[in-house]
């Protein structure tokens, strides 16, 4: 971004949940995210390539981060564990995002059948991305597979949580208290 | 059925899987399949609504047998056992399939994106119809949500190891080796 446009990334983001949220996704143009944060359609496509990326621009970056955390766990943690320092990169890295905007984008996500299975694909890849990251560190199948899905849920319930009105508390605090929720439900008979 | 046809159904989905496998989900057509099972196209599309359906027909009968399963759960069970209570069900109904067959299907869905997508958004219905009935049940949030995904996840690796070569347990045998595997997972500190 130039330093003539300080925040037209910012900006084309708030105008397109504002406008996702208020006619639907599929009704909305990148010509209307333009002009409702005062901007041009050519610095609409300088910073997203389209608009669904304005909701999913930040997955490959998140996932990098995941993996680094999981990747970089001390040896003597267990698989579980390691995903939790994944999931504490991940807290880290969406906690500086807004928690309305977090809150819109969730909601336009969950109106449009389209937009949540390529949610639901989003977090199967960090899943699988993560569950590699885990047999590199040793850890057998399935017990990979389980660690990381369950730490993918982990993820999904403590950021609706967070986004949630009502919920004062950070998101590194959410993840944990998530996923000592987790454990409580597999070792309750 | 009639009776004039005792297995056009079982010879069309064998027809279908083969050339899926053979030649892809995408170029494959319903009067091919039709043709390999040496029947019309006319009793392919009584069997069938379109060549989707071969690979996911099921698919309502057993989000029921799941639901139904932790439903009719005893009272004291908690909700990760009331989750395997439906997977048993599961297991009996999926167990019956050919296990070739089951092998099949997972590779084909594996090679398709799309299939892919429609498997996850499935198994994501299934979970989420398996939450609302924990919270009938009287099981909280986000419990409900944790033990209805850790089960689906058990579901499908308990499905694609039966489904493997050199696997010759039953499907419930695997399935509970399975919900252990997940437990000892998030058991582990």
């Amino acid at each position: 971004m130039g330093r003539w446009q300080p925040d037209s990334r910012g900006r084309l983001q708030e105008a397109a949940l504002a406008l996702y949220s208020e006619q639907g996704f599929d009704q909305t143009t990148a010509a209307e995210i333009a002009d409702r944060a005062g901007l041009t359609e050519r610095t609409f496509f300088r910073q997203f390539s389209d608009k669904r990326e304005v909701l999913f621009g930040g997955s490959e970056l998140l996932k990098e981060r995941i993996v680094q955390g999981v990747a970089e766990a001390p040896e003597a943690d267990g698989p579980l564990d390691a995903v939790s320092r994944g999931l504490e990169a991940a807290a880290a890295m969406l906690g500086e995002s807004r928690r309305d905007l977090a809150r819109q984008r969730q909601m336009v996500i969950a109106a449009n059948p389209e937009l949540r299975e390529r949610e639901l694909s989003k977090l199967a890849d960090y899943a699988t991305a993560v569950a590699a990251t885990l047999r590199l560190r040793g850890t057998g199948d399935p017990q990979a597979t389980f660690a990381a899905e369950a730490g993918m849920t982990v993820l999904r319930v403590a950021v609706a949580q967070w986004a949630e009105g009502g919920e004062d508390r950070d998101l590194t605090s959410v993840m944990r208290e998530s996923m000592a929720g987790l454990r409580a439900v597999t070792a309750d008979r």
